[in-house]
Order: structure tokens, then sequence, then C-alpha cells
């Protein structure tokens, strides 16, 4: 078993770096918070024996040396970056259960056969820089090095600029590493762990996901002095088509989900009915099928609400990924684990994205989750108790053990 | 007849005070470039030898003698002040048609026996300082100063001060100057007369109005990782409200509006449900029986609404006045005005607030409108002809000149 105050003091150690405004963290994906945060995890990792390599999308490789170096390592992974309004355990417990591992076998004075590799993957949120999972879908070959390069944080400054200027870019190349497995341990970010009363998410598949950008064109006119007949209200084919994503995600139940985040009407004035609405659509199932489908009765949906109310409807996808299926060998892995260490445990389908699900296409991964209090996340009142912290660490060292061999 | 091009010209050179940023006009409220525009309005009337009263609201009272000092004199006001992002006409027009009834009637070297006094009034936009027709609403006894001097404009700065800024808070005390009648010329800032080709509205009604604010409060939560029967998805129900407003205000057709101008949902982030969401309606009607029902049976269907949803609802109303009847002796002879003229005409119901509903309370009130092309206002594309502008004003000529006697 890991040491849970151990991990649970170094989780709060790095929480003061970049702290938020309400208990939680503002540690964005290259800002000279998170270059602290990265010095702070590399000490941590070298005083464990560990010996670092950094690519040049800033990924952070920290390995443990094996009995046998030439065997392709085992991989645990998550970010360390957090959103401007996060919580203290959105991926950092991924990163710093990552290192309790290595720790705890250094206090165990056991040999793994593999080597095992402790990552930080760079700009997991995608909120200064969208899109999110952004340097380990380089990694996986889902984007190019230039893409990310290029993307710009709402001041105009670019990746590629801010990662040399937090002297973060490595020299390595991104991706081909010999990779035997990736574990990534995170905090469940929904309800069901708690409510089941799970100490253990078996994460069996990844959610896929298409995100729309939906722009209705009508007319600006004065609420008082236009005519119910002659109106374009785009205001109105908003709220239906928020409607119509609501009711075609239950069509598609179960094992779907869908709605809208973002909203805005324009001029967004009192008297005024609305010219133009720009609002954002997630639909995500585990099951490609589903996905599609969601996405195609909406377009044809959205279509025929925008021509009864006289609109312009334009939809632009932003964002997509297919569901993902973990590994099955290594889904076995983790769920013997928590069964052997007397922890009660479930299947799980991860209903967020994260860096395992792009790793999972180019070696074999699996994920772990531990409950947070009220599905809370994404918000710097995001809670876990140290209990569930080590419960699922427990799980990472023994399904990491069993797979780098002793 | 007035002397169509030297009115155009004034408002030409008007609109150079305040620019906008698309043809239009920024002159807000207390601004310097409003105390610049009340100067040149200043200057132009005593060129036309009429003298001038300043209340402590900074309405500007421009008196040109009768023949009868003694009487009391007819009032001709609108507005100076602009939208931020506003057109050349909403309220100028009307005060600067009032400036152009004088120069006509001297041009025409006429005296009318009783005198006539053209009314700049302060903030009738109420974007600065909501709300809308504040300085007409305290004359009419609707608003205490005190009410009027505390309100605040986005960065906290008050009315009171910034009225004392720009220099222009009189001594007059507001209200109980003695009105014969009061007559408004402004563009319809509607589709109607356009459509129906006519010339001039002749305005029987306003309509009354309620302006709500609406908070539904759920559960902020992660799109992709909360089952769909575990949310409390605040910008759903804001949806299903939106097309209640719409729904109701046409049950209660003919003669009524309804719709929601601002909308918010908090945090705004795409895979973020909505845990909360503002918005506003404004419902309107000449019935106050309509408008009563409209209020009533949108909170009903809204506690409905965040009921089945799990939400908490508050309705704030933010704004209210009952509907107006414009003094049916004026309205005639706006009507018999335009007839003798040979203008198109049809009577019509004012959609939106002016100061003339205000003053309606306190004095016989009547207005006159002209069409505004595609109905667009509030909006620096707001445009009429000349030609438009002329007719309005001829009536407002005639109609005056009936009133006030020759
Ligand atoms: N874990 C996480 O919230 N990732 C961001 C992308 C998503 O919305 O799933
Ligand atoms: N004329 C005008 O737009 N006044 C503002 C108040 C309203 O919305 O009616």
């Amino acid at each position: 078993a890991v040491n849970g105050e151990r991990l649970w003091d170094s989780l709060m150690e790095m929480a003061r770096i970049g702290p938020g405004i309400a208990g939680g963290n503002n540690r964005q994906t290259l800002t000279d918070a998170d270059a602290e945060g990265r010095r702070l995890f590399q000490s941590w990792c070298e005083d464990a024996g560990m010996t670092m390599g950094v690519d040049r999308m800033g990924n952070m490789f920290m390995r443990h040396e094996g009995e046998d170096p030439t065997l392709d390592p085992v991989y645990i992974g998550s970010h360390l970056d957090t959103q401007p309004t996060g919580g203290k355990y959105d991926g950092v417990l991924g990163v710093l259960a990552g290192l309790e591992v290595i720790r705890s076998i250094r206090d165990m004075e056991i040999r793994t056969r593999r080597p095992i590799v402790v990552v930080n993957w760079t700009n997991e949120e995608g909120t200064r820089f969208a899109p999110a999972m952004l340097a380990s879908g380089v990694y996986a070959g889902m984007h190019s090095e230039d893409y990310a390069n290029t993307r710009q944080d709402a001041e105009g400054k670019t990746f590629g600029d801010e990662l040399d200027r937090i002297g973060w870019r490595g020299t390595e190349e991104v991706g081909g590493r010999p990779m035997h497995a990736m574990f990534e341990y995170h905090i469940e970010q929904g309800p069901i762990l708690e409510a089941q009363g799970k100490q253990i998410g078996v994460v069996t598949h990844g959610q896929g996901l298409w995100w729309l950008q939906v722009t209705l064109t009508g007319k600006e006119a004065h609420t008082g002095s236009t005519p119910m007949n002659m109106r374009v209200n785009a205001g109105l084919g908003m709220a239906r088509i928020i409607e119509a994503v609501h009711r075609i995600a239950m069509d598609h139940q179960p094992n779907a989900v869908g709605a809208v985040g973002q909203a805005n009407v324009y001029p967004n004035s009192r008297n005024v009915i609305p010219g133009k609405a720009v609002f954002t659509i997630d639909f995500r199932s585990p099951d490609l099928q589903k996905l599609t489908s969601m996405r195609s009765d909406l377009e044809s949906e959205a279509a025929v609400i925008a021509k009864k109310l006289g609109l312009d409807v334009e939809i632009e996808p932003v964002g997509h990924f297919d569901p993902v299926t973990f590994d099955p060998e290594l889904v076995g892995t983790v769920r013997t684990a928590a069964e052997r260490l007397g922890y009660s445990h479930m299947d799980i389908v991860s209903g967020a994205g994260h860096d395992a699900c792009w790793i999972n296409r180019v070696a074999p991964t699996v994920m772990i989750m531990c409950p947070c209090v009220d599905g809370l996340s994404h918000n710097e009142a995001e809670e876990i108790s140290p209990e569930w912290a080590k419960a699922g660490a427990d799980v990472l060292l023994q399904s990491v053990l069993d797979t780098a061999g002793i």
C-alpha cells in the first residue's frame, strides 16, 4: 500500500503554487505558476532517484529504472495544469500518485522488471490554449507540432512562444517512445461513484464527443415596437435548439449525454429582440452510432427550427473524438487489483476526455477513478477525501507492479 | 409648412457631436458630448429668440413667447441623448423639429396666442442610468429627485454627480409648470408605418410594460461526466421559459408582445452544464388586462418549469408602466392636421416608452410618428428620409398652431 499521508501532503504542497481565490487553483498551462509546479515535481522525482526527459511539447517523462532497462516501460501519466478556477485534484492527483507509486516501491525496496515513467502531459485543460489534451494529442499523432505551437490564448500569445518563455521546451522528439502500457488515475468529475458508494471506478471506456458551435442570424429589432408576426428572433431559435439537444440526448438513452454550455445572444439588451445567437453543443456517448446519430438528428432539427422562424443557421464542428475502448487486459488488471485490495469498485465509462484517451491510440492504456464530492469539478470547490485519494493510489500501485513485474 | 432642408441640416450638424463608429451616434446622457449637444441646441434656440429655463434634473425648457404670456404654454419635447450605438433621429428629431416649428413661425411672422416651449428631457434612453425616461418620470412625479440623483452607471458614477460635472443642473423646481398640452414627435422604431406605406402615425395609445428579471439556479457540473438524470440544468430551464414567453405573448394576440432580450448562462463554458441562468423578459400591451395576465401566466408557468427541472427560480420586476391613452382631443388635432396637409396617415400604438408617456399623466399629451427604414432603431444604421422627417414636422407645426392659437 502507498503512504496516503505523504501523497496528501504533496497534493497540498503543490496546491500552494498558483493558488485560486476560493481554495482551489489557477495554475494554467505555460504560466509562471505552471513552470514553478513543474520544478517542484521535478525536484521531488529527482529526490526519488528518477531521471528526466522533456520533449518538444514540454511533456515531462520522469523515469524510474527497471531491473531490465531494455524492456518497454510502464507509464503513469496525467497533468499538472489546472482550469482558471480549478480544483486541487483534477490531473494533479494522477501525476502525484504516480510519484507516490515510485516512492512506495523504494520504501518497500522492491525492484520492478520494467522501468516506470511518470508523465506530466502539457496543456490537458485546453482552457488557455484550445483544444484540451493538446500535447498528448500531438504525442499520439492526432495533431501536428506546428498546430500546437500556433494555438493562441485570449491575449494572442502562442503555445510555442509561451513554452519557450517558461523554459520548458525539451529537445526530445514528440511521440514514439516504447510504451508497454499507460495508466491514468483521475478523479471522476461526475457523481456516479459517490452515488453508488464505490471507492474505485474501473474505467472500461471513454465517451466519444462532438462539439458543435451554432450561429443563428435573425433581425435585431425593438421588443416594444415590433409586432409578433414581424420578428425574426434568434433567441427563440436558440431556446428551441437547446430543448432539441436535450430531447435528442434523452432519445439516445442510456449512455448518451448532451447539453448547451455556452449561450450568447446579441446585442443582449433588455428591449431588443436578439438578432444573433451563438451557442455551443456538447454531445457525448461511448457508442459511436449514437454519437453520430445525435449529431445528424440535431443538424436536421436545427434546420427545421431555423426555417420555421426565418433564421439563418450555421453549425460548425469544433471538436471531435471517437469513443475509446481501453485495453481489456489492463482493465482486468485494475479490476483484480481493486478486488484483491478489498476496495469496492464498479466498471465506469469516462464521461470526460483525458490524456489517456489519446495515448490509448498508441499504447495499451487504462484509467482508474476515485469519487469526488458531489461530482463537482472544474470548480475551486472540487473536493476528495484523503482516503479516496489513497484507495485509487493503492490500486494504481498494485496494477503497475502487476504490469511491470517484480 | 416647415423648412425641411433646414431641419435636416440641423439633424446632420447635431449628429457630428458624439459620433458613433458606424454612421450613428454615441451621445449618452450626461457625457461631455451630451453637454456639447445641449450647448449647440441652446445657441440655436437663442438665435431664434427663445429663452432658457433649466430644472434640477437638467431638463431644458426653451421658451418662445406668446401674444399672451399669461396663458399656459404649448410644449414640444423629446430627447437629445442617444444609445451607445444609437441612431441620429431617435429623440433628436422631436427636439429639433420643435426648434424648426419656432423657426418656421418666425419666418412666417406669425404670433401664436400661447407661448411655445421646446423641451429636451434628460436621460430618456436609460442605457447609462436605468431606468429609461428618468427625468420626465421625475417631472411627472413618478420618481423622487433623490432616486434619480443616486442612479449609477456601470462605473459607479451617479446621475447627480455627472449632472453637476457637465454643468447642466439648473435651479428650477422639477415639475408643476403650467402646461396646456405637450406634443412629442418621434420615429416609430418599428416596421408598421413603412409596411403600410403611411407617412404619419397618429399615436392614440402607448403600450404598458412589465420588465421581469429571472434568475434560475441549478447545479454546475461537467457535461461529459454527469448522467442526464442527475442534472439540474439552468440553461434548459431558461430555454423553456424563453419558449413560454413567446407562447404567452402569442396567446394574448392581438396587441401584445413579449420576448427575452438578455440571456446569460454561467459559467458559460463549452463543457459545463449551466448552474445559473439570468435573463430578462419584456412584456408589453396597450391592454392593461392582457399585460397583467401575461405576467401572471409567466409566473405560474416558470414555477412549473423550474419545479420539474429541480431549479430554484426568482422573478424580480425591474420596470413597469401602465398602458397610456393619449388625450383624445389632441389625437383629433393631429389626425386633422395630417388630413388637411394631405399626408397619408394611420392611427398607431406606440410600442416603445417615451417621455410623452410620463408627461401624459400631468398634462394633455399626444405623439406624432414618422416611419423609419426597416423598423430599425437602437442601432447606428437607423435611417429615415428627409421627406419623412419633414412630413411629421409639418403635422407638428400645424397641430401646435391649432393648439396654441393664432
Ligand atoms: N477532464 C476534462 O475535463 N477534460 C476536458 C475535456 C472534456 O470536456 O472532457
Ligand atoms: N423609445 C425607447 O426606445 N425608449 C426606451 C424604453 C423602451 O424600451 O420602450
